[in-house]
C-alpha cells in the first residue's frame, strides 16, 4: 500500500516532493494528539502545529460544517464574520497593530509585509537570517538559501548569519545580540550604497527555523534600535510562535520584547483550514494601499474567518496556553535530565522544544545520528523531525491539548530510542 | 447595519479595501444560484464564478464536512486523497499535462508556472498582456498595469497590447491574430536583447479580465509558432474559463486550440475550499523540482482534496458543463436579441458572457452609464459586473447550475433596467 501510494506520487506529483521520514506513514485518521496509519498503528503528534488545538477538533469542524453550509463568498460583499475576526485578533496585539488583510497561506502574508515595508519605506532591501524559511512564493522564496534561484540572487536581499545555540565560545547573551545586531547594521549600510535603500528586517522572534537558538528576551534590543535608527520596518514572522505556542506569552515577540511593525500568522489560525493574516498599524496599512492594489479571493471567506474564530474561542476556553506553559515547563524538565554522549543541549519554550546532538568530538553536528533518533521515535509511534542549519536538533512542537501523559510517553519513548539507537562513526 | 460593517471594515481593514457597487451589499446566505442579504433580499448570482456547482451544494459541503472531522494533515504524510483528485483532474487534460502541485490560490500557481518557465529556459523574461490579472503576490502582480511597483516595473517583464473586440476597424480575425503574434514576436526580440531572454507567454485562453474580445479560436496559432520557436513555455491561466464554464469545452485551451506547456487552474476548483494547482508535463515539473524547492504547507491536504473532488463529481454527476453550453447559448441569443443605443456588442461563450456600451459617437466608451446599468441590475436582485479596459462591457458569469428560468429573469431584469438607466452626456 505505502509502495503504491509513492508510486502514484512519483507519477502524479513529479520527483523531489518532501515526504517525512525514510518509510513515509500512511495516516488516514487524527483526534486531538493521536493520528493513525492505515494500518491502525497509533501515533502520538509532538509535531504538528497546523492541528493547533487538535486533530479534527469538534468545534472547529462543526464551525467549517456549518458556515460552509450556509455562505461562502468573500471579502467584496460584507459580512460579519471577517470582522468580529480580526477585531478579536487584534485585540490580542499590542503597538498599534489594529489591523489586517486576510490570506490563505503563511507564504501570501509574508509575501505582503515585504511590500509593505517597500510602501512605508519606498525602498526595496530586505534583511533576513541565512538559515530561515518564510515561504513559498518567488518574493519570499529568496530569504532561503536552499537553492539559488534562477537568474542569481536578488541583489535587495541581504542575508545575515543566523544566530547560533552552541560553538560561539562562552560569549554571553548581549555578545551574542550585539553580534547579531553588528551583521545587520552591516547589511542596512550595504543596501543603502547598493541604491536599494532599506526597507525591514523579516524575522521568526523565535528563530524557529534557525534551530531556536536565542533563549533570552531582549536578544533583538541592539538591532531594533539599528533597524530604527535607518526607517526600517520589523516584520514578526509568528506562523509558528504565534497563538499562546510560546505558553507564556501569545506572541513570539512579546516573549523575545520588541515592537513589530508588522506580524504575520499563518499555520495554526484555524486548525488546517487555509487562512492566513498580515496585521499591522493603520499607518502601515495605508502606505500599502496606497500603493498596491491587493484583493485575495479566498482569504477572510466567511468559513475561513468562523474557522479562525472557532480556534481562537478553543484556545481560550480550554487553557491550551496555559497548558502550553505547564507542560511545556514539565517537559522540558525531563528532556534537561537526560543524559545521552552525544547530547549536548536541550532548550525550548513552552511546546516548542528541542534537543541538540553533536558527535563525540563535542561540537561535529551528529546529524546521522538525529536522523536515526527520529526514525526510532516513529517506530516507537512519536511523531517529530530535526530542524537548525545542520538538522542536529529534535524538533518537538505538538498539538496544544497535548498533556502530561503524553509528555511522558515521549520522553520515555525517546530514553528507549536513545539507548537503542547505534552511535556511528559519522554519526 | 451596512453603515456599521463598513464603518468596521474601515477600522479594521483600512483603505482602499475593494467591496462591490456603490451600496455594498451584505450577503448572509447561499444556495444554488440564489444569495440573500440581512434583510432578506434575494438576489440570483449572474457573477460569481468560486461557487461553481452553486453555492453551499451539499455534497461538496458534505465532503468538507467529513474529511475536516476524519483527518487533515498535509502531503508529508502519504494520503490516497491527493492522488485521486490528481488523477482524476489531469485525466481531463491533453498535452501530456499528467501532474500537478496543489496549493491554495490561483496566485501562488500562477507564481509557480512563472517559475517553471524559468526552470526549463534558465532564463526569466516573461510576456503578458497590457490588461489582465494573474495574481497578488510580488511576482504575478508585476503582470498588472494597475500601479507600478516600489522600484518600478520590473524589467523582465513585458507586457503587449491585449486584443480588442472593437475598433480594429474590420480587420478579420487571422489580421488580429497576426497583429497580436507580431507584438509577441516584438516583446521576445526586447527580452532576448536585453539578457533576461525568453521563458514564457502567460495569457487566460478566454482573455477574460481583458474583456473576453476573442471570439475565435486560432486566434493564437501565429504567436504559438513564435513562442515555440523562441523556445518558450506557454502557461495557461485556466482560473476562470476551466472546469467547463466554456459548455463546449472543460477548458479554455482546448476552445482556443493550442497546448499549452502549464495550466493553472484555482477559484472554482472546490467550489470555494481555498485550493488551486498547477498542472504540468513531467518533464516540465521535473525542471522545476529540480531548480526550486518547494513545499505548501495546506496545498493538497485531506480536506481540500475532498472538496475538489466532490465539485469535480458534481460537475459530471449534474451535466453542468452541457447545461452551461445549452443554457449559455440560450441566454446569448437573448442578450443578442436586445436593443439599446449604446448596446455596441454582445457576447460570450457558455457561461461567460458580456455587453459591451459606447456612447452615442459609436466610440467613446459608456464606463458611468454601464456602472448605472449594474446598480439598476443590483436593485432588481441580480449581481453581476464590469469587465474589460474601460470597465463598459456586463460581465456575467453565474454558478453552474444556472438555469433557463434564471437566464430569462436576468435578461428581463437587463431589458428593465436599460430602459430605466438614463443616458448620461457623460455616458
Amino acid at each position: 500500500m505505502t509502495q503504491d501510494l509513492l508510486d502514484r506520487r512519483a507519477r502524479l506529483m513529479g520527483p523531489n516532493v518532501p515526504t517525512f521520514y525514510e518509510t513515509p506513514v500512511h495516516i488516514v485518521r487524527g483526534q486531538g494528539v493521536r493520528l493513525w496509519d492505515a494500518d491502525g498503528k497509533a501515533y502520538i503528534d509532538c509535531y504538528n502545529n497546523v492541528p493547533h488545538v487538535g486533530h479534527c477538533h469538534p468545534r472547529v469542524v462543526a464551525a467549517i460544517a456549518q458556515q460552509s453550509a450556509e455562505l461562502n463568498t468573500h471579502t467584496r460583499y460584507l459580512h460579519d464574520g471577517v470582522l468580529t475576526y480580526i477585531e478579536r485578533l487584534t485585540a490580542r496585539l499590542g503597538h498599534g497593530l489594529s489591523q489586517a488583510i486576510m490570506v490563505c497561506t503563511g507564504s501570501e502574508a509574508n509575501d505582503i509585509a515585504l511590500r509593505m515595508a517597500q510602501a512605508v519605506t519606498g525602498k526595496t532591501g530586505i534583511i533576513a537570517t541565512d538559515n530561515t524559511y518564510h515561504g513559498n512564493t518567488t518574493a519570499t522564496s529568496v530569504l532561503s538559501t536552499r537553492r539559488p534561484p534562477i537568474g542569481g540572487y536578488p541583489p535587495h536581499v541581504r542575508l545575515v548569519p543566523a544566530p547560533e545555540s552552541l560553538g560561539t565560545d562562552g560569549a554571553t547573551p548581549m555578545q551574542k545580540a550585539q553580534d547579531f545586531a553588528n551583521h545587520v547594521a552591516r547589511a542596512i549600510a550595504e543596501l543603502e550604497t547598493s541604491g536599494f535603500g532599506f526597507s525591514g528586517l523579516m524575522l521568526c522572534p523565535y528563530f524557529a527555523n534557525e534551530g531556536f537558538p536565542v533563549q533570552s528576551p531582549g536578544f533583538l534590543d541592539p538591532t531594533v534600535a539599528l533597524v530604527r535608527a535607518a526607517g526600517g520596518l520589523l516584520l514578526a514572522d509568528e506562523v509558528q510562535p504565534g497563538f499562546g505556542r510560546m505558553g507564556t506569552h501569545f506572541w513570539g515577540h512579546e516573549w523575545l520584547g520588541f515592537a513589530p511593525d508588522v506580524v504575520t500568522v499563518g499555520k495554526p489560525m484555524a486548525n488546517g483550514y487555509p487562512v492566513a493574516a498580515v496585521l499591522a498599524r493603520p499607518d502601515v496599512m495605508a502606505a500599502f494601499r496606497g500603493a498596491f492594489g491587493y484583493f485575495n479571493t479566498f482569504g477572510g471567506n466567511p468559513v475561513a474567518a468562523a474557522a479562525a474564530l472557532a480556534t481562537l474561542d478553543v484556545i481560550d476556553d480550554e487553557g491550551l496556553m496555559e497548558n502550553a506553559r505547564v507542560v511545556g515547563d514539565y517537559m522540558q524538565q525531563r528532556l534537561s535530565a537526560l543524559r545521552h554522549p552525544l547530547l549536548v543541549d536541550t532548550r525550548g519554550h513552552g511546546f516548542f522544544m528541542g534537543a541538540e546532538f553533536v558527535q563525540s568530538d563535542g561540537k561535529t553536528p551528529a546529524t546521522d545520528f538525529t536522523i536515526a533518533v527520529v526514525e526510532a521515535m516513529v517506530a516507537r509511534g512519536v511523531l517529530l523531525n530535526r530542524i537548525g542549519r545542520h538538522g542536529n536538533t529534535l524538533k518537538m512542537r505538538p498539538p496544544m491539548p497535548f498533556a502530561r501523559e503524553d509528555a511522558d510517553i515521549v520522553v520515555d519513548a525517546l530514553i528507549d530510542a536513545l539507548a537503542h539507537t547505534p552511535i556511528m562513526k559519522s554519526a
